[in-house]
């Protein structure tokens, strides 16, 4: 401080402990007066609502005649092509008289079509509801009565599917067909029952008007989309988000994960799952090109990587671990790829593998509440100079917040207490930001239960480590991540127990070097049965009353199921043993 | 269209006219169910309101090690460091008594203080003023008067224009001293009036308490900043945003010129220029690296641009402009520095120099009502094809919205109807999205003239082309940009109406190699004066009556100022003339 002297006065305070309360008498005195800051109140002008939508038709503005869609020979379209063919199918969809508010389904593989009605159903004022491809029909049959759902999009490869779905439905969704004829040249699908489909998507685009104004929400909290997380048991969880949370997500995934201009991304995520994090809109907003596929092989992979100068990519592990395995994998790739995982974390070695192949791995965490990755492993740049399995440890992590989201904390379930920062104490994770979902639909109850003093609890266990870095313990303790699909055990003890034989039944996660994870389930016998079933029979069983992609992979028989004090069956000990299996 | 057939229903619709209602009694039926849709309300875990604070304490938590702030040889500080830092001035803050939306004002260069003040004000719940340091004692007055500012951050540099302008108010603001070693050592600063001093701002960090924990807005809408864009009249017009404005606008900014993680972001633009149009809080949210600078001396800045790596800048066209002339500019920059212009369009001559020395410039449109920039000229990869005049032009064009904002339209002032895309119908630029400003502080009539059917209008005149890129013709009949400064020739003509010799005055720009535009006067005088009065005199009246950058550097004495039918004064016909002087 060479050169000033302060007042008496203040030198007084600075040097004082009294230090608080001495100068409050200068403050008091006018603080009447500055009420008219509180006559400023929102206008139209700056409280238009936040909505993803908007992006299209910038992206045809500023990238007009740049490609925004490649698939196989013969889509591929610019960023003015795909606003007018998403209005053309908005327009028609109005035409056909689907209102504000009306639930349209979808049940598609990333095709183009897919990534059009991602924009084209809100835009006409509807709630897109996207359904997982790999449910079975009554599954679906459950979903579309849950969400009364007006119109269903067919991709023409799940055609028995929607056709079987809708069979015992009361007041069935109109059926629209989206043909491939890619797909088709090479003799890929047949369409059974034809008479069913009323539309082709085709007709709708060359009938919609290229001129229709798309249908602004009225409020930004206006649902955009219905997701379901679940649903072969009663209570399907319909996941609903907003025009606001998907915009500030969609945003802020962009952000976090540093996507540049005009980026070239390559579907590999189904946009299924949770809209594919958000990124069908934020490639737009960011002018990209999308190449869609419909399939995970690798050598078509790796060709599409190269023709194309993919950028970026998501999936789960699995994806990842597929890619590193293939044998079209052996010389490393001309340009980095980077590649957004999440879900479960990815394994050292698969992780390992993939940088080494000129993958850029970044991690993250989200749930299909949340509408993308919230929580991600953010990479600090003194890392760098660490050793490579340090480096792959501390990539294992979920992370810290995304810088668009308000709080992430791990709390004590009895207290309700943040938990230690020694990466040892385990908590729920709780979240509050602009991306948790509205509620489930129809379903005040899980509703109610998932919002607790103002935080959005996820059921998932996890630490927060020194540097307040968050790493999931245990997904949850009735999660199974299999390639990527959560499994929820419960559901698929839920049907075990409705087999006549079983006594009590668990369903844990077993290790499996190509799903990552599979079921395995643990089953006790009622006594006195003059005949027990085999495992092989337990499995069909099941196959009969669930997705494939959830029938357990293993039964054993217990005597008895191991419990805690309380009488409830310990999970953890079944987990040992599945492990070592 | 290969092996699929329609049913019979849907092949008549769709090859039918009446496309419209055919399909619409399916529809209606269940569509009083769907009303549980409904019952989804946000909740506190969704609606937690949207600040750009919170990014702070998630770059402290990322990139604690990792460099925040570079300033001269002393101030080098981590994201640890100026977080701590910034809690412990906004604890200080409070301990003097300074509550929720109170306003506190700085005066300050680019200095690391200045940098922290954007978060450490608004962290203690107050209302951040950002003063001009190239205005005059008395309109520094108004504007602390008008925003009854409870406390007044002062750089040692402008500590005698801070004791002046609060000598004459009643509730003078707690003075705050900012000293500067770095400058001081070279015998830089001296302050006169030591003991209008009451607090070291050193000693507020040194006092403060770094677990304070910062208080967040309890809406979204709650004020953050006022800023002033004029106030030598008796009318200051202060600029009020709220918390959800600055936080879209800070992350659509970031989107929007593609910024990365970890820039090194060099500031010559001012902060107090509408907050350095967000990114002092934006490179908080990539976790970059600030490098503070006082002064825009050529030499200096390619020496920081070298040493520190740096690859972001933003400023006035004034800046490429000095950077371009610069005899240190002989050789290319080592790495290419992204550069991001507004408010005038660079010249073409100016742009193709700047970027032949290694600036990739952007160039955008944004007012300090705005908060940041809105409009860019996003850029399409395919004009890269294109000859260098081609795109100096194209990039001359302010350009589209960015991806966060709204809308923008150019409409007819009288009919209120867009103008025709034909790049030559002028109209007024009209805006609407979430950065817009809440109004102007105790200005009523002035936000509501501002404020029309749910638009902003800037009272700027553009064109939009056929690609819908807008471009500005006429910045706006009354504002002169000098040296990055917005001047308001209505305020220069109000002081040349107080000169008793004035009959007329009109103000206009001038064409300046140097400023960019310089404020030239036409005036005529009254009718039998005894002795009139030169050009020299008219321009020392003016200097004593405002800021130095407003005053006119050209008097011209005209017979009569030429008007309209309605009996205006024509500025197009002055500027003409200005233009040819």
């Amino acid at each position: 401080m060479r050169g000033i002297k302060l007042c008496t006065m203040a030198s007084q305070v600075v040097s004082s402990l009294n230090f608080v309360s001495i100068f409050t008498h200068h403050i008091v005195v006018t603080r009447q007066e500055l009420k008219k800051m509180e006559d400023l109140k929102p206008s139209a002008a700056n409280s238009s609502p936040l909505t993803p939508l908007g992006f299209l038709e910038r992206a045809a503005t500023v990238y007009g005649d740049c490609t925004s869609i490649v698939y196989g020979n013969s889509a591929v379209y610019t960023w003015r092509e795909t606003n007018l063919r998403c209005l053309r199918v908005a327009s028609a969809l109005s035409s056909i008289g689907i209102r504000r508010s009306d639930v349209v389904s979808v049940l598609s593989a990333n095709t183009p079509e897919m990534y059009e009605l991602q924009f084209a159903v809100p835009m006409c004022g509807a709630i897109l509801n996207n359904l997982n491809t790999r449910l079975d029909a009554q599954t679906v049959s459950v979903l579309l009565r849950h969400c009364e759902s007006k119109l269903l999009f067919v991709d023409v490869f799940y055609s028995d599917l929607a056709v079987e779905a809708i069979a015992t439905l009361l007041n069935p969704p109109i059926l629209v067909l989206i043909a491939d004829e890619e797909e088709e040249e090479e003799g890929g699908a047949v369409v059974t029952e034809r008479s069913k489909f009323c539309y082709l998507y085709s007709d709708l685009v060359k009938r919609g008007n290229p001129d229709f104004k798309w249908i602004r929400p009225e409020s930004e909290w206006d649902p955009i989309v219905v997701n379901y997380t679940s649903g072969t048991t009663s209570s399907p969880k319909g996941v609903v988000h907003c025009h606001r949370g998907i915009f500030v997500m969609a945003l802020d995934s962009l952000t976090d994960w540093a996507v540049p201009k005009n980026p070239v991304y390559l579907w590999t995520l189904p946009i299924f799952h949770a809209n594919g994090w958000t990124y069908p809109w934020g490639i737009a907003a960011v002018g990209g090109t999308n190449v869609c596929v419909r399939k995970l092989h690798a050598p078509l992979i790796y060709r599409l990587i190269r023709d194309h100068g993919v950028t970026h990519m998501c999936g789960a592990p699995i994806v990842l671990q597929i890619l590193s395995a293939s044998q079209a994998s052996d010389q490393p790739l001309k340009n980095p790829v980077k590649f957004l995982t999440a879900g479960s974390a990815p394994a050292a070695t698969v992780l390992l593998r993939a940088e080494s192949l000129g993958f850029f791995v970044s991690h993250g965490y989200g749930l299909t509440e949340t509408a993308g990755v919230i929580i991600s492993c953010a990479w600090n740049p003194n890392w760098n100079r660490l050793p490579a399995s340090d480096q792959a440890r501390l990539k294992s992590r979920q992370g810290v917040r995304t810088v668009g989201f308000s709080e992430i904390d791990v709390v004590d379930r009895e207290s309700g207490r943040s938990v230690e920062r020694d990466g040892a104490t385990f908590g729920e994770i709780a979240l509050r930001g602009s991306s948790i979902m509205l509620g489930y639909l129809k379903d005040p109850i899980g509703t109610q239960k998932s919002f607790k003093n103002g935080w959005f609890f996820t059921g998932d266990v996890g630490v927060i480590h020194g540097d307040g870095y968050l790493e999931i313990k245990d997904r949850s303790k009735d999660v199974i991540i299999s390639g990527g699909e959560n499994v929820s055990s419960v559901e698929v003890e839920a049907v075990l127990y409705t087999n006549p034989a079983v006594n009590e039944a668990a369903v844990v996660a077993r290790p499996d070097e190509f799903w990552g994870e599979t079921p395995c389930a643990f089953v006790s016998l009622k006594p006195g049965l003059t005949r027990k079933p085999t495992d092989k029979e337990i499995i069909e069983y099941c196959k009969k009353k669930m997705p494939r992609y959830m029938v357990p992979k293993t039964v054993s028989f217990l005597e008895e199921l191991p419990k805690t004090s309380t009488g409830k069956i310990t999970k953890l000990l079944l987990k040992e043993i599945a492990k070592k299996m």
